[in-house]
């Protein structure tokens, strides 16, 4: 991916800040993901309430967010948890937790995204916590999104994996020929999702199921397609989260980038 | 609602027609219920894929068809219900019963409605199966909607009852907030939906809770209003069907009228 990095991050007109690391010795992607995850970290301060994201790179934030607590470099954090998953692991590490009934303003939410488009337009929802990520998020003065730089694309699905769509499991087969024929212009294969290995669908958080549109091309606008997704009665939520992101935290074996939304 | 009545369904441009049934005497609101489902059923011919609404009208109508079943009237129709309680009335009665999956498209749907304005607009819901009610009858070649006068009004949330909205149980009392904010100028009031007499929050058939938003005005543009409501992220659907109608048959005092919106 190294080839479509610098123009994606850097347009002409753009504010990215390219912070120079160590030169590239042998990172891992997980090192990648915990560089990106440490730099947003340092957006977090004592007081805040913090969205706490799901998945692989997210949980190095949680950890590094636990590991400042402990060194008294930061004080009466509440963190919200995206996911079962995340409060559990939030929960053993000892950071405070509440939720959105009782804190409605986040101050600053860090999560990862599975595609981040120029616009920093995410798809997410792969590892299945869309629904409570995008209220949280969407809840948030600040939405700190930390990637290493394998998931940066040129348009939403340009990595031919999964737009994620949240259903209910009542008629969920009608639900997804129905999103398939929505993209059907874009190439689109529409599969519910299966649990790992297994024969039944596998189910999110709130009971819900979800189905994986494979695209071939561009959907184009991304609004309409929000609109015609949500517009179907069988859909809880989908995975494109547009215009929520406020900064992009990319790792890259060249360096770490911050780029702000409104920079 | 006499009142109400005759400019509601007869605008000068419309297609109305008013069939006139016998002298008003003492009929009871549940026998114009009936009256009007009875009329409905007429739509039904054999060989069709009949979306079985819900309520204490649609009630009457799957009962009707049942009845026309045992008679020979009727044959080989196939039975999607829209809820739990319908299943259960349409095995008891013995109509043959399928779903979306197998019958995506359904020839014909016969329900009742909580409200219904003079564009055919409806708000349903309020008997908590809004969901499945709309896809099926979003699914449907011809829905018809069978009230008595008393559901007729002037703009949608105009009867002050609810216009209810399916949400996760998930931080619901944030979404019912962020629903209440959506619609303050209409002088909105958003509350969640209890079990009746119950402490506990009424549950759907989908495993959802339900928000009822109770307006003191006009929200004006209503698909305006549909898409803000769907983009919350913590909204599954809500009990504005939207150009979804396509007939309307309405049971008074003075008789029974049906209204084609493509008339």
């Amino acid at each position: 991916m190294a080839s479509t990095f610098d123009p994606l991050l850097n347009p002409s007109n753009d504010s990215s800040t390219v912070i120079n690391s160590p030169p590239p010795s042998n990172l891992t992607q997980d090192d990648l993901k915990r560089i990106a995850a440490y730099k947003a970290v340092e957006f977090v301060e004592s007081g805040m309430v913090i969205g706490l994201g799901t998945g692989s790179t997210a949980k190095h934030a949680v950890d590094r967010i636990s590991e400042l607590l402990r060194e008294g470099k930061l004080r009466d954090i509440i963190g919200i948890p995206t996911s079962t998953t995340t409060h559990e692991q939030a929960v053993s590490l000892g950071i405070p937790l509440s939720d959105l009934d009782s804190h409605p303003i986040v101050d600053l939410s860090i999560d990862g995204a599975d595609e981040v488009d120029p616009s920093l337009n995410l798809v997410k929802g792969r590892g299945g916590s869309l629904l409570r990520e995008k209220m949280i998020e969407g809840a948030s003065k600040k939405f700190v999104v930390i990637v290493d730089e394998s998931k940066l694309v040129k348009y939403i699905g340009g990595s031919r994996l999964a737009v994620p769509v949240e259903v209910v499991p009542f008629c969920c087969d009608f639900t997804r020929g129905k999103l398939e024929e929505l993209f059907r212009e874009a190439g689109c294969t529409a599969k519910l999702r299966m649990k790992s290995g297994g024969e039944t669908a596998a189910v999110t958080d709130n009971g819900n199921y979800v189905v994986d549109l494979y695209l071939e091309r561009d959907m184009g606008d991304l609004e309409a397609a929000s609109e015609a997704i949500l517009r179907l009665p069988g859909v809880v939520e989908h995975g494109m989260f547009l215009g929520i992101a406020t900064t992009l935290i990319v790792a890259g074996k060249s360096g770490v980038t911050v780029r702000d939304r409104f920079g």
